[in-house]
């Protein structure tokens, strides 16, 4: 289920904002069309964003009147910015936006750069979904059998190339056998739990339950959930981990149940320039998602409302975190800093 | 904001499924008329659920054609039975019921027995105006200056008699003018924190900011919030407390960061035959309620999901249990006993 199609000369990305009613392919043939529909989270989930953005960068070189190298650059540039400041948290932006700069700065003229940006999208995706699978065979190996295991949020196919982070695990466990059933958080307020993992989770024939946010504990206290694994939009060299809201208090309750919490996200999700959780950058989103659900309003006109969308969840409680390149342990300064030093920084 | 009137012939009830958006009082004439309205929802908090039940024998007695004291003492036990079916959990409904039992026991005839049904079931709802009031007054004390205190649900006057349990501590420190802010946890699936605490606190010009119940781990991890204090159905002989959903995962925030976790309850919440948490009955919900909001479907069809409408936490977690009667503390066994031989049984 790829959520981002490339099609010559415009992306079609499915509409996360119609799923799980409607299955709407979304038609981007410009940079901004693609900043608009990631802005508006039509387009969603760090790795998913990553891949946008630099489609989108390909669609302003395509789109380009420019004849000369630097003018089609300058245009590049804005472009870039314009992308950039569509989201703040997660690092799969920035850090795509840079492998495409470093594209095309090593082009000396319009068409090479047009012919090399286009090419390193279509890799930069096609290397998501193997990453994917990477992170998936690796996570697998941490499930238990007749894992009953809970998600948050939505890191699945649909928020990366294919095939997911989070969901990338559930998935290959479910394929070696593993999974008795997932446990879907429903995720306030956008419902990613709702309406995309539980469809995905659906449509692979993977059995689910879907809970409210709130309800995660009470299962945990019955002795219903035997692990956690969820994806991240930003991970600190310390091994500090963003992601969406609601993660840290799910990681708070797997500590008091002594359930392992596991983070599952390709590489280039650690940003090795951050090294405290308080340092990334938490995103604040408009309270009409908190009082309206699907343009019904749900609380008091005029009520004051705080809606950030990511939490930090600090690496004392995260069990492991499972990337492309194996699973790290605590502790993280140690495991990730060598990590780096072997395989080199990703970018 | 009296919740429930009594109007000579029938009740009349802010039907609270349709706030904040309107205040529609529905009108009952009969127990069955007020039974249903407890099982839909449309009065709901555990005090309130009491005094509409006792209403609702009232209503039976009224409404009966038996000229025989032994005809209506079967017509009322049937309708109790009838009354008790409606919610498991809350504590407050059988105490209110066996409290209307016994006075129809007290009296010999049919005229007796309804005059004395329509005094007890007033004076029960004139009792826990009385009650939150001194609830407020003791809770109140405990609350620092320039409070920021979270909430779960509504514990207001529209789930009491008037003035509220959570919500009258919260708003006697408002009184004493101690209360910052309120942060306001909107308590999926049924959102009575969204719709009911919010709304309440507006009517008072308390200042309030509402949230995901999934943020309230992140606003904790920011220093934000000083205490919470929360409602109860039912709380044990050894201090375990049920309550709804989502409260074990803020009380389990609470102890991670060092945070007062209060419980606000009439004393009749004590259970003194239940000893463990884990003895509670637990009220398990249609699924609708979570994939479905105002008629607009959020989850796939098909989705299984559960949806328990309390949760336990134990005592350990519990701070202080605030009643009419004044604080306990740990340990609750010996607290709670102490005052039950002091000052009787509730019932």
């Amino acid at each position: 289920m790829r959520p981002i199609l490339w099609c010559d000369d415009h992306v079609e990305m499915i509409d996360q904002t119609a799923l799980p009613g409607r299955v709407d392919w979304l038609r981007s043939g410009t940079s901004r069309e693609v900043a608009e529909a990631i802005r508006s989270m039509k387009i969603r989930g760090a790795p998913a964003i990553g891949i946008a953005a630099a489609y989108g960068v390909a669609l302003a070189a395509l789109g380009s009147a420019a004849t000369e190298a630097t003018d089609l650059r300058r245009e590049l540039e804005e472009a870039s910015e314009f992308l950039a400041a569509t989201r703040p948290t997660a690092v799969n932006l920035f850090w795509a936006l840079q492998r495409m700069k470093a594209t095309w700065e090593r082009q000396a003229d319009v068409a090479g750069m047009r012919r090399a940006l286009v090419e390193e999208a279509r890799a930069l995706a096609a290397e998501d979904e193997q990453m994917c699978r990477d992170i998936g065979r690796h996570g697998a190996s941490l499930v238990p059998q007749d894992a009953r295991i809970l998600t948050h949020c939505n890191a699945g196919a649909l928020a990366t190339g294919d095939y997911g982070t989070a969901l990338g695990v559930i998935r290959a466990a479910h394929e070696a056998g593993k999974v008795r059933q997932v446990w879907v958080d429903e995720t306030r307020p956008f419902l990613q739990g709702a309406r995309l993992t539980a469809w995905e989770l659906m449509q692979d024939g993977i059995p689910c339950r879907l809970i409210c946010d709130n309800m995660a504990g009470h299962f945990m206290q019955r002795g219903q959930v035997d692990m956690v694994v969820v994806g991240a939009d930003r991970i600190t060299a310390h091994g500090d981990v963003a992601n969406k809201i609601g993660t840290y208090s799910v990681a708070v309750l797997c500590r008091e149940h002594g359930i392992p919490f596991y983070v599952a996200a390709p590489y280039s999700t650690i940003d090795p320039k951050l090294v405290e959780g308080r340092d990334i950058p938490i995103e604040e989103r408009s309270g009409d998602e908190v009082t309206a659900i699907a343009g019904h309003r749900i609380a008091p006109e005029g009520v004051p409302v705080a809606n950030p969308a990511f939490d930090v969840t600090p690496a004392r409680l995260v069990s492991a975190i499972i990337t492309e390149r194996g699973v790290f342990r605590p502790p993280y300064p140690e495991s990730l800093s060598r990590a780096l030093k072997t395989v080199g920084r990703p970018d």
